[in-house]
């Protein structure tokens, strides 16, 4: 059937045999690809086409290429984020990091840690009921696994809740902000995640080492209190070449919590 | 500051300003954008100067390009798909379509239905616990809200369980698949979904009729019974400009349900 679609330009035909190549398994994660002068010969093309050929599958994320050494299939070795799992209070009730839930065995380092005190932006302050003259406490950091950076995060937490406790520090301490906060009365028992994707701009293209054609997942976390108050806002930027995204849950409505 | 920043290329520094007026409101959502001309007058620069500065902005999906008519703001009216509460039971269980929790007033649907038997790949076999030989249910729709394609899904079924159920028919009846399964005895209690992005191929382009820079959301949603039986696999690919996902969730591990 492909062979006689003589309307689709011939790169893309070549592409598509390619990609086909790759989802049957004759080349696998890692395995390098056939080079320019491999398609040349084999498809009879000049150099631009076998060029836009492999151009297509590295648009894709299919592909990518190495400097001198030629294009290879993409590794797809994703981190497991357990969107629900992760935050469960046994997770950082007993001092382990919400991220532990995710890494396994690999490992992760932040790599760039700062802490602030500014105006939030204004969807910011929508969200937690902020004036304008309001502060916050602003926490960014990046995460690295592998040597590879993968997350941008930057939290933001009314000060007047915070001023004075270790969420202005660096360290945070044993279970990190939700346990701090939890120890000042204000504990997170409800998550709200909100999730977007599209292409990085430059900068985050440089901040993630992200390659051609890999586009950003955006996570814009809400922690509530059981009065219903919202205490930070997390935005996170993943590299989506990175990251599966797990939700786990329930086909029925939970009871109310009224009896406790 | 950006102003002193003389090491990034030109065309990068007028695709800042330009992203910065649109961030801070002063371009609206749908504005027409200075054109080439406008940018070559008013940054001093060549033509092709101020076409990069603005496929920056459409790369980054910020921007699009209608034909003949300029670049504009792209309108983001994101549908909001509640990843867990669209699927309680007390929003398929009255009849009511579980995509109805999302598209509020606005006009959907499906322009392409199909069912048919097949051998599903080897990564649903897995999934649903099939042998090679097995055959599925295969449900394939597309879901075009305003008219534009927002949604492909592909819902696999083992068919030995819904063979001769109007799951194997175009129309599956009121409050659809799965309340069908819940009347054969295999009602969906508990689901997970897997999310991931990337960018689409050029078959996923032209289904979706995708804007150049626009990513596709991948979810992969299996629904299982109470016995822990997974009974469908539902194959989901969104126009990444089109959607937020929306997860809404306690802190507090669950009880378990014993006490029914």
């Amino acid at each position: 059937m492909a062979a006689t679609d003589d309307r689709r330009p011939k790169y893309q035909r070549i592409a598509d045999s390619l990609r086909e190549a790759i989802q049957s398994g004759e080349y696998g994660p890692g395995d390098r690809l056939p080079g320019e002068n491999d398609l040349m010969a084999a498809h009879g093309v000049a150099r631009m086409t076998a060029r836009q050929a492999l151009g297509v599958l590295r648009d894709e994320g299919i592909a990518e290429a190495r400097k001198g050494a030629g294009v290879f299939v993409r590794t797809f070795r994703p981190l497991r984020r357990r969107g629900i799992q992760r935050l469960a209070r046994d997770q950082w009730g007993n001092g382990r990091s919400i991220w532990s839930a995710d890494i396994e065995s690999r490992a992760l380092e932040v790599d760039q840690i700062s802490v602030s005190e500014e105006t939030a932006p204004a969807h910011i302050r929508t969200v937690l009921d902020l004036a304008a003259e309001d502060v916050t406490c602003v926490r960014r950091r990046r995460f690295v696994l592998d040597n590879k950076p993968v997350l941008l995060a930057t939290s933001y937490l009314p000060l007047d809740l915070v001023a004075g406790s270790a969420i202005t520090q660096e360290d945070t301490g044993p279970g990190g902000t939700y346990a701090r906060l939890a120890e000042l009365g204000y504990e997170p028992v409800h998550f709200r995640e909100e999730i977007r994707s599209r292409m990085p701009s430059s900068d985050e293209v440089t901040l993630l080492s992200l390659a051609s054609g890999t586009p950003i997942i955006l996570i814009c976390r809400t922690a509530f209190t059981d009065q219903g108050r919202p205490i930070e806002v997390n935005e996170m930027t993943l590299d989506a070449a990175s990251y599966v995204l797990e939700y786990d849950f329930d086909a029925t409505p939970k009871p109310t919590s009224a009896e406790a």
